[in-house]
């Protein structure tokens, strides 16, 4: 299977009789941020396509263009392999419930083992019905705080981000280092420190004298912590340069 | 400190000249769910209060009561200490880009050690100015999909709810068993499996005999990969009786 076959394979949205225009589009928003792009709308109110959806959709205009309209749920999933439901709250029925994040990773295996995955949604006033939930394969539940009150556009959304997060290798935190941002080397970062500490030796600012070391070692973990690139070592550099002329002047004028 | 207390400290949340009214309800929808209150508007374009971010907010109107309008983001900042800044792209400046993931659990970190911390988002139309982002001590960047279009309220969802989740305990994947729901005893189950076993001995389905104890061992696995409650353990037991009833009275009559 390569990359295409792959991001086809990606979750369908199922949206089942969804009410505002706006909320179908801000689904299709959601879904071309994070890689998905069929959606299947189950009865739509107001008919389809919809302009407030178009409107709503922005740049994602493609994934409402090819969404397909069913008349009932059992035939917007009768090919799918596995299909989450998402709720707000417990239902009685005794079935799974999943935590977004572990759904993600479910529908990752499911979906390497070649299987067709679907994420369900209800409607913005009731939900899912109990027989439609009796249909898939577990409950999806968004934990929140005491305040639970996520729209169909925001539960798509939470959804659709979790799918992507994944199988997503951006690193937690990164530094970028274009050519011009390299980092220093270990002489050019100790030749920094040689020019600093014999400038405020100069100054007198490395007072009293036993106390000399451990203020120089100080300033040292702050350049460090700073991880500064190559570009703010020379920034930093002439910064002393020019302080320490700004001294000398003083003094000759003095 | 308490709970309480703690809840206060989550971070605050920063618009920087927001244009649209629904924006600002979305994110304190958004906010609400995920157990943020503390709302800054840095000169709101329309004014405010504003009537459209009432209408948006649904029940979290008490974000926006409280939220506090400041005419410059220095002073929207003034007297926190860690301020992060979200942003679509890379800007070039060689600040520490972090995932909403990281972000989040330094954001914990910090409140965890007393300090008061912040998500800066700019606008709409430009998102933040380079001098806005100078002010932050990083930045966070959502990772998307090429198609790279989330607005506002969608931004501010994302990063309150990793912001949620980095405390979360809810279990990846669980099965409410309420007290009718209870799971069974290794007893109950046993008496299950014997209870079909004979059936399908009697019936005549366990043929041949030399596979009879692979077809037992299947039958028990797929009961045990079902982890039924001892509510669906009786039922099925309810089944296998109507069922052998019906193929005796077959019997009888044929």
């Amino acid at each position: 299977m390569g990359p295409m076959e792959r991001l086809k394979m990606a979750p369908v949205v199922i949206l089942s009789r969804p009410q505002l225009g706006e909320n179908i589009g801000a689904a299709a928003r959601a879904m071309a941020n994070f890689g998905l792009s069929d959606l299947r709308l189950v009865s739509p109110r107001d008919g389809w396509p919809n302009k407030k959806a178009e409107a709503m959709a922005a740049g994602a205009a493609g994934v409402l263009e090819s969404a397909r309209v069913y008349p009932a749920t059992e035939e917007a999933i009768a090919e799918l392999n596995l299909v989450y439901a998402t709720t707000a709250r417990e239902r009685g029925t005794t079935k799974e419930v999943l935590t977004p994040a572990e759904a993600a990773k479910r529908l990752r295996a499911a979906t390497a083992r070649g299987e067709k995955t679907a994420l369900l949604f209800g409607n913005e006033r009731a939900g899912l019905d109990n027989d439609e939930i009796s249909l898939c394969d577990a409950v999806i539940t968004i934990p929140t705080a005491d305040f639970a009150s996520l729209n169909l556009g925001q539960a798509v959304l939470l959804n659709a981000y979790e799918w992507f997060r994944s199988a997503d290798e951006t690193p937690p935190a990164r530094i970028e280092h274009g050519p011009i941002h390299r980092k220093p080397t270990r002489e050019e970062l100790l030749q920094l420190f040689a020019h600093l500490e014999r400038e405020l030796e100069a100054s007198g600012f490395l007072y009293p004298p036993e106390k000399h070391g451990n203020m120089v070692r100080a300033t040292r973990a702050t350049i460090h912590r700073a991880r500064l690139t190559y570009q703010e070592v020379q920034t930093l550099r002439g910064m002393i340069v020019a302080l320490a002329k700004g001294k000398h002047r003083v003094k000759k004028d003095g």
